[in-house]
């Protein structure tokens, strides 16, 4: 093989590392993003401030991107997306219950 | 070509049509998702409820898909990821602002 193609096959594995990275990270960073905002309703008991449109927003963004996982079969997409669609759930509960 | 070979790419392209309108319904409600909240704060002049840690957290996330957009150069998650950090800088500009 000559050298040119072989760094070029080497430079675009590094770009694919890279791209892998990024979105393993981002799928790591997006399953943890509301919990803070769930405990933080949960210790105050107040969710007065949360816009219930963003939260409906928030519904349907997920249910997509789940639906896109599993029409894609990408596992990853499946699992971070089920997790946040829970706290997403979970944040809607407590803004109808939690009146104050 | 054979009736089936012709059959299967039909079924692959409504799947990847389905795949595009599902990628492209999930972008727009992506944009839209947090100007209600941004709305809402601006109205009432506060964020109290809000936490902090799952907007750093959204920075952070909205950030990382941003890079995968530009090293993947898919402008569609490069434009909908740009407009929601805006709205992410916004929310957190608000919450330092509006303290009560």
């Amino acid at each position: 093989m000559p050298c040119g193609v072989n760094k070029l096959e080497n430079e675009k594995n590094n770009k694919m590392d890279l791209i892998n990275i990024v979105g393993t990270l981002g799928g790591i960073v997006s399953s943890v993003t509301f919990l803070p905002q769930v405990i933080k309703i949960w210790q105050t008991k107040s969710a007065k401030d949360l816009s219930m449109g963003t939260l409906l927003f928030l519904v349907l963004n997920v249910s997509l991107w789940l639906l896109y996982g599993v029409l894609t079969k990408l596992y990853p997409i499946i699992i971070t997306n089920s997790i946040v669609l829970s706290m997403v759930l979970c944040m809607v509960f407590f803004k109808l219950t939690f009146k104050k």
